[in-house]
């Protein structure tokens, strides 16, 4: 019998009010008993639109990590994978990324996924991002909405409805089978998306969470050997190495 | 609250023994309540050991479809995958491989790994299969033990030793970071070979009931919309249509 | 001095008027003397437009091979090409598919080509197909007629039309420098498109006959060391075994 | 009734007595009545080398090509294939390289081949070959013979007998299903090679003669529309432009 | 203190005027003191727009370099790179080729760029350009002009309003971020379609001399070990053999 | 007459010493009256050996680009290239990275390069970034010293031995026919291992001042159309946002 499974939602943003609203998805699919910590970066950008911006929230994911007591699992809640490699080298437990998940519920259901993003800079990012899994030929179509983060979410209608007439075009034009929201904000409206177009919406949280979980009931640990190993206990000028709380 | 999860667990081919211990993997790892109907092909190889075995096997996992009642989810519980995307257009229920769950499984937890097969004859279809994938270069090797599926499982101590033999080489000379374990029958080893190697080993019939679980309880069903649309209703000679039972 | 050659042409499906044309446009570009034995699957479906199809064919494919007296050389006469891989590990003499034949020839005498098939849904596994040839940046376009198999072939002409207005426009607007026909039933309207549409129009069934053909004339056969090894002789429930017919 | 097929093959070098071995091994391939024509370059190096040596063999292809009467189909006859891009341009009809067609011909009976050449140096350039043409994940080695082509062909018995050892290596440690000699002047030693290694020996001048016959006998000709479109009629200086002759 | 840098500067093709124009480019970007002698072929095409062009220019960029007295480096000045790999084999010091240095100047500022070529026929072979460089994807659009070399340069106002039209196009519905001028003939225009369209604008001439320097700067030297080593010296019929010079 | 070249070389770790050295040898390649400045991250790791380094020192990066008074070019320092595309957001100016710039001049010279690293958990990262440039093909074989970045550079003539024993063998055994030192600190010994080892070594620190230095020359700036656009002007939580200082 297995303990309690504890998950460790960590938001690369400060956006309080989304990391609450990714906490609650995690809660609602992973099964009862299970304990998630959704947690905010204790400062910078309130939404990740560029790589400045994720550069900086990486330094805040590694701290997160670095505070809170272990857990079972983490989870990386921004679609971007943010500091994905950095965190899987400072603990035992599995690490998952909310874009990579999103993308491998999509392959696992559909031949052909498109993705909706916010704004059309981060093109390049995410296609690159399918390139670094080996899955581009299975994205037929990235559509940015013009909408930033910000104004992302359940309560803003308007947005919504961008959501539901890109996926349509995407599903009629470009013979896309099912859909990735790409961006965390987006989780609480993968339902009403999914209903409307038609076709499967991979939403990172929900599916990246049991991700976690499955790793973790498998009894797969992050392995140590070769490239996640813990950092090297380097020297580190002004600031603590994080190597020391290893 | 969801309602009971149910899991059909296909073995393509017909060894009753692996299906039964397939189906007490996937029991011991499923959320508590969960239902695993473990049914091995009606007839066939025993094993699955040629591109032949796995043609003759496919039509099996087709008919296993169609006579089950219907599942939450299915699993087919054979490393080729074999009639994979057969499968998912005749149900709307998410259908898992445990050749892609298990190379899953490893990318989440290591840069690197590596695989033991039986024979040396699987290999180049294992390489198409991870090429398929998109995830070739993330694998830096495929040993076969040559030893025949027959001899697999937790009562053969040669071929455990075989097993963890050949790991301990690809760690050491090969980088390799963590393990796939390429047969079935394999699975019930794994947690042994993991804790003599020290590297994570990864077992695509646990990690696979539980992608199944992770997709179903996020509410993601198999595209209908494009490549797994249900078969198209043309007539069949000398048999039943398989579209007449949809 | 060569002996006869005798090409076993084998129908995946079920389609006798099929069998027998695709059988006449082999004998027509074959050497004088040469012999065809074009035999349809002994049940099934009537066309392959969906993987069930396929999976159930590929069964097919192995009886036939296991039924017919040895032949020099086989041709899977259908675009997917089901049951390749397992048909060369059943016999010496090689076996060429038509999906790949025509894709070769295509290659070989144009930089870009495209595709006209069917329905949309095939064109996921098309994309596949080039994926495996590794030729898949030479496709600048794969469109569907929206017409099934069943309504292919020379008598009607409202299929060609299609076929020649598609091609036009693969032409004029993606840059195709020829086109295959992704059927083998429009193997009996590639010369009409051919002149109408201005460029060369590759048939799998013709190119693939004598592919099989030249294979033979060079004295090589499929290769018996490796992945096409005959079947392992592994005990079989049910049914023969393929193994112990070899 | 087709007519008889003429075939020009043209050889890069300048070395008489390949040109002539060449020509006798398509004539024994192709059907009966079909005329070859074997052609040295009138100029420049006896055998290809290096990148040098091709490039100026390149012109005396072009030239070959404008000097001889037409005819039905040509075969480049070097591994490297040169100029065949340009010799493409220059005529409808249909234009083969051996060393495309030897790894056709590899393909199609086996999953993994590996290439046997003269010396170290040519091993980039025959790896970028594999990749324009898309299978370089195919070949499971490239063995350099530490030979030059002068000592290559029948009478160099210590050549064959190197030939066979690396082939047997090759098949036993890097898991090779077939060879490719990657020399026109090892044609002659194919078939005794693969009866002393046991696995199929892919030559290209044989093969590549019947592709080149193939192509004629299903009315395919290079497509005119596009890349391989007769050369610009742009002015030359100092010499007779090739569009002139068109 | 480093010498003098001197860069030879081989025009593939004989037009004289657009020598001169990329000779003074060169000049114009290279540190003072550098000397240029910018030399055109001494026969052959007038511009490259064909495969048969670019090989008959591949012989003369040979004698070219084995009629000039050794430089520090070479620049060949043709977008297609003609002779590159043969050029690498005749001497020790670097050579650049124009098109892969435009493209390694776009990659570095942008993450996705575009093309203007002169004539449609000629994308196949820059899209294998971009591939052998490893950087498709990194190109969102190849657009060709249909106005031949000729009339490219400074003095033809109305192709330089055609590309910076292509340019908006090309920024504005394709997503990209910098152009390239497929053509030697471009590089006179290219600060004013750079001011124009409001992205960089990538001129080969420019940036390959400065690469050519690069490398010469530091030292580096094309390698003599492995496939750019010194040509075989082997027999040459009918003319001399490019290694007696050497 | 273009004005005086002020290049930014920002070495992302705090060893003020290989700042230093790294500065020396930007300094000593780049023409007359070019000013350099060289500067560590102001606190952070003195080397960078895991991605919890890359992801401390990318913050440290941002910060030294803000801060510093803006330069004509920047140089990320470090073989990693932490944070490059978050710097080309910040600044029009080009920004060069010492790995891409180390492994662009190895390509310029060389057909295959080989690659010498400190420790072995490195090499996935570096492959990872050899298929992000398109050139892992290129790479024929990474070897790790086992030395750590703290004991590199010209006085640890045992690293240096290390070194060019390490060279020797990847020349002989792999192929190699270029090295990269992948190591900042390893640029001072640059030009002793090409004299003992007989090949090219390549210093991204020296090359990739220059093609800093040569973008700059060229009048090419980083695109500010779309992926590397200005920072989006989000509001940021306990911290100035980037955006403010642009």
């Amino acid at each position: 019998m297995p303990s309690i499974f504890r998950l460790a939602l960590l938001n690369p943003n400060t956006d309080e009010r989304h990391t609450l609203a990714m906490g609650a998805v995690a809660r609602s699919v992973l099964p009862e008993g299970s304990e998630v910590t959704a947690i905010s970066a204790a400062r910078g950008p309130t939404s990740l639109e560029s790589a400045v911006d994720a550069a900086l929230a990486s330094g805040e994911i590694v701290a997160l990590i670095q505070t809170l007591p272990a857990h079972d699992a983490y989870l990386i809640a921004c679609f971007g994978d943010p500091a994905l490699d950095a965190a899987r080298e400072l603990t035992r437990a599995p690490v998952i990324g909310i874009g990579e998940a999103a993308a491998q519920a999509a392959i696992a259901i559909a031949k052909r996924f498109a993705i909706i993003t916010t704004l059309p800079r981060s093109i390049p990012a995410l296609e690159e991002g399918l390139e670094r899994q080996g899955i581009r030929s299975r994205c037929c179509g990235i559509v940015p909405l013009h909408i930033p983060v910000s104004e992302q979410g359940g309560e803003h209608e308007d947005t919504t409805a961008a959501i539901i007439d890109a996926g349509m075009r995407l599903v009629l034009e470009q013979g896309a089978e099912a859909l990735i929201l790409a961006c965390g904000g987006m989780a609480e409206v993968a339902r009403a998306v999914q209903e409307r177009v038609g076709v499967p919406v991979c939403d990172g949280v929900a599916f990246g969470s049991l991700l976690a979980y499955s790793l973790w009931r498998c009894g797969l640990e992050t392995s140590k050997v070769g490239a996640y190993g813990f950092p090297e206990p380097i020297p580190y000028a002004g600031m603590t190495a994080p190597s020391d709380g290893l």
